[in-house]
């Protein structure tokens, strides 16, 4: 007798949440599990902005996915998706096929560009362990290469981040502590670093409490961040940014280093297998499967949950893929098992912390305000959590952070 | 009465020697002693190809000048020299002029391209701190893009070094050692790496004995490297170099970094300035002063010493910058003393020993062929010399290796 087969795209945060538990419920007889991944690790995409400053090294930001996999439950294929088939019931990759009885989609998310010219191609990217280290050496580079040049060219030293979200303020966070230590290492006058942040939206981190914003804004400024709020990238050259200057005016800022961090959609792959999406995120039923398709779960920066309360989508948090991942395996277990009724998914948002860099952050814990120590501490607290929830107690202590307070 | 100014120009081997002999023998009444220096900092040469493979960080192959000078008797000067006015007896720098009484010129070596096409604007050079640091950030911003970019381009991982010669090899030993730890920093397969060795004399390191060559050889060989022999590279490009290959055929071999190894001449401002001399090289008296200037000595890799015995020119080496240091030093304060006797230069070759990497060498000490771990020990030893030679037991203690056996 043929049991189903369970395939999961992405060892991200939901899809790893959903393997994980998976390989707890279901017996080797009951079911079979495949994961499929692009590479043969899990990176926290949550703590990418730190590789990409070059404050964590990127080995601690990433863990082999066989070292919380049992691979006698599991089979992991190491490839990446082209298309799902929908219709044949198979997963098409680079490497061969795949085929499902049950498919949970957890791709992540991709860089959005919005269409601005010459971002894909000049600006980089805090998108994953590849991205975060070359922006990393990128950086690095840039102040090298300034002393060593006879003719001193300042605009090297110049960081453009487009973006004033969750991204590039952390990002920020860390920069700003990491260029003192550049200048010593490269003979650098600190004075001749710009490190700018350029938002189109009218504030810092918009939904973030203003009280909070201020104090990231008053933080990152005494560090020698410049902000420039309310003005748009329109387009980034090999030489830097181009933005608009009120209605008509556009001014070139000439920079060494354009970070775009300034938005995600869900992955191209959405698309490309002919899901209906808004900018590659598709709107799940409460159950988290796609309308019209009882075997295929969409979760993670791939799914979109509407807030009932605002009636707006919840950002793409890892929160939320991680809960969408227990909610879908516990859905998959049922329909495995010839049950009907199906687990809704509600958002439990238990809190939101935006980090400042090693020993500082802002945020909402448990509808409480927090800053500075306190609040890193807490930013702490959650990483930690999402090693717990994949990997246990064995996994925070290989790579947790515990340099608190 | 005015008191006779000395006028030392660098803070290499030979300058520094000069200036810790003379702030000792000469008293604060007897003469004036000015030291003219680019950077506020002493590197050491010899170990730069650490530095630029970047198995050694910067920091531990420079001190500060002011830690080895007594400023009550010297006066440091950081500043670029133009020019030497042998007539007005002063030096043009960047920042101003110094007039002099009696002048040491030891402003060491610039690379030698020989003319080759492209070699100035697109290789790598291991000439001082600022190139030293580039390099190393170079060939890890390589391995960091490799994987970043969809499109892999094996040539990013392809280094050429030209030159078998002594710095060529010193710099191909920690090389090879340091690439397996860059494969593993960037998840790159060692077996995409190239790293091609391109001489265009008939030997390794020529003039070395043939049973050490050969040892050096295997070992590099072992490690990766490919040796292209007899071969002279006819143009650097941005994309990597072209080469000779027999009579009338080219050949072109991409790479993502090219280094240039393979000479050094004297410092441009010996032409400059007038002075008749062999690709920057002035052949001095015995007492190391230029025919025809009694006040001027030149020392160190822009001096040019015959030796009798082969009739050819020693090599610019640390061992020869410093044992002239002391002898300049002591005819100065003749000099200065109204004495006319002058003290000959006899250099004193105590040995050679090349390194292979951390813990492997050749050379010849005493007389004596030695190869691996005795030969690397010698070359700790000889390293550790230097800093003793400048600052004692303190500068050995502070910078010197001991990472022996």
């Amino acid at each position: 007798m043929r049991i189903p087969k369970i395939v999961i795209l992405g060892a991200g945060y939901g899809g790893l949440i959903t393997a994980v538990r998976l390989q707890k419920m279901v017996g080797v007889n009951e079911a079979e599990i495949v994961l499929v991944n692009k590479n043969d690790y899990h990176y926290e995409t949550t703590w990418l902005h730190e590789a990409s400053a070059g404050t964590l090294h990127h080995d601690r930001v990433r863990y082999d996915v066989d070292s919380v996999i049992d691979r006698h439950k599991i089979e992991f294929v190491q490839g990446t998706v082209v298309e799902v088939n929908k219709e044949e019931k198979k997963v098409i990759l680079e490497q061969g096929e795949v085929t499902y009885d049950y498919l949970v989609i957890a791709l992540g998310a991709e860089p959005e560009t919005f269409g601005i010219k010459g971002l894909k191609e000049f600006a980089f990217g805090i998108t994953n362990i590849n991205s975060a280290r070359q922006l990393r050496e990128h950086i690095e580079y840039q102040f090298a290469t300034y002393n060593f040049e006879e003719e001193k060219k300042d605009e090297r030293l110049t960081i453009v981040v487009g973006g004033a979200g969750f991204t590039g303020i952390e990002f920020l966070g860390e920069l700003s502590n990491r260029i003192p230590e550049l200048c010593k290492e490269y003979d650098v006058d600190f004075n001749k670093v710009r490190v700018i942040c350029v938002e189109a939206a009218p504030t810092v981190l918009p939904g973030f409490d203003p009280e909070l914003v201020n104090y990231a804004v008053a933080t990152l400024e005494r560090r020698g961040v410049e902000f420039m709020i309310g003005t748009a990238i329109k387009e980034c050259t090999p030489e830097g940014i181009i933005v608009a200057k009120g209605e008509n005016e556009l001014l070139e800022i000439k920079a060494g280093t354009v970070v775009w961090a300034a938005g995600v959609r869900g992955h191209s792959v959405i698309e490309k297998s002919g899901f209906e999406a808004m900018r590659g995120r598709v709107k799940v039923q409460p159950d988290l499967r796609v309308p019209g398709f009882n075997d295929i779960f969409i979760i993670g920066d791939c799914s979109l949950i509407i807030n009932e309360e605002i009636n707006r989508p919840y950002p793409p948090t890892a929160q939320i893929a991680m809960q969408q991942g227990e909610v879908a395996a516990r859905n998959i277990v049922a329909l495995v098992r010839g049950k009907e009724e199906m687990e809704s998914f509600v958002p439990d948002i238990k809190g939101t912390v935006c980090s400042l860099g090693e020993d500082d952050a802002i945020g909402v814990v448990y509808g409480k305000k927090l800053t500075g120590g306190k609040a890193s501490f807490m930013k702490k607290v959650i990483d930690n959590r999402a090693l717990f929830m994949v990997g246990g107690a064995g996994l925070v202590l290989k790579k947790g952070k515990f340099n608190v307070l």
